[in-house]
């Protein structure tokens, strides 16, 4: 089997209730070429009902990776994009399936990226999709918007495939980009230098933190910029008087 | 409910092993604003596997209806498209699923037309594909191409939906972007603050600003985000200790 991007795609299953679902979401996969596939807190895996519905699509479950949390889940990602229906206040930018696709397409040519669908019922939580880079919506019919995990993992597995077969190949990319670990860690570090100026109060944190999250989420952080934006928070910490 | 061409799409599923398939089916077409199902000879209907995985699209499976041959399913269509992943030799003219979806939509602005697909093993019979327009086939990958059969429903109906929006990208919500000039007082601004907790040095900057302005430049800042960044450097301001 050739490298393909596909292989740097891994598909996030967080907290799937119905372990069904995870099967028939690897055959999903497994129809399209798709390969990663990434449980946190599944309900119950492994599980008789997953195998059954994956049918040939078993090797698959057989290398699922199980965590804890989803930021173990996205360890050494560079890009995510969280599937989701709902509309938030404080939208990331939003892409529909196709174009959504042909996004994660173009940013798994050298580095890994996830593709995030939350639990049957509930959907991702704020907090899940604010680690994601882009929100992906499929479209639907308002009236009846209730598509199966599975068969959401399906158009999406479908739509990546077809953004494969129509993409040129692209040139190296000059720069590397951030993981979205090490960007986690700088939001957490703009977060308690905002909290010792009196900027942020923790106690009514308001949305601040979901703005600048959106707002770094856009610009698709590169290493060295991240390193820039940290260093300039050491140095700002260094130069703190501890009594304002 | 206004009338849509979807309204003229029936999905006829031909000779069905497994009722679970029809209820998923009809909840796949559901989610994506189908709603006339015909079933040709199904082996068990109605079913309660069906209805269960029918979800909130149980309405679909009360209004299905059935028939003995594929002809009975066929009435009053002027087009017809069959699913398939074989080739024949004598080959129907056959496109993939994207452009053939927009072909039965486009048949479908006035008339009745059929979107079938075979049983779940064997698929459809060359009888049944000779009573058809045209063929369409979903791209798979070459190694696993055993597509659910509710699954490949699933891909046509979102297909349909696609094309009947013609593609329109999901727009993000509208907001107010920062102007270049009150940019300009924010790199002003971050350049002074760096400069004052010596992460810059202005006999040798080096490219610090230039790589700060691209970054920021990339992410097309909201009027709204803006003002959070000049908050936070006012508030870093005040709390700098005089001498580090």
């Amino acid at each position: 089997m050739n490298a393909s991007p596909l292989d740097n795609i891994r598909i996030v299953l967080s907290h799937t209730s119905h372990a069904g679902n995870i099967g028939a979401a690897a055959r999903a996969m497994k129809t399209m070429g798709l390969r990663s596939l990434y449980l946190v807190n599944p309900v119950s895996f492994p599980d008789k009902e997953a195998d059954i519905r994956a049918v040939s699509a078993r090797d698959l479950l057989g290398r699922a990776r199980v965590f804890n949390t989803i930021d173990e889940a996205l360890e050494d990602t560079v890009f995510a994009a969280a599937l989701t229906s709902r509309s938030r206040e404080l939208e990331h930018e939003t892409y529909d399936a196709r174009v959504g696709a042909e996004i994660l397409l173009k940013n798994a040519q050298h580095h890994p990226v996830a593709l995030v669908f939350g639990a049957e019922t509930s959907g991702l939580t704020a907090v899940e999709v604010s680690k994601c880079s882009v929100k992906i919506v499929i479209p639907t019919n308002p009236d009846y918007p209730s598509l199966n995990l599975a068969s959401a993992v399906q158009v999406m597995a479908y739509e990546l495939r077809m953004a494969l077969m129509q993409a040129k190949p692209v040139k190296p990319k000059q720069t590397e980009p951030a993981t979205l670990n090490e960007i986690e860690l700088f939001y957490h570090h703009l977060e308690q230098i905002m909290i010792r100026v009196d900027f942020l109060n923790p106690q009514q944190p308001k949305k601040l933190m979901q703005r600048l999250r959106r707002l770094y989420a856009r610009a698709r952080l590169e290493k060295e910029e991240l390193n820039i934006l940290r260093g300039i928070l050491k140095a700002v910490e260094k130069h703190l008087s501890s009594k304002p």
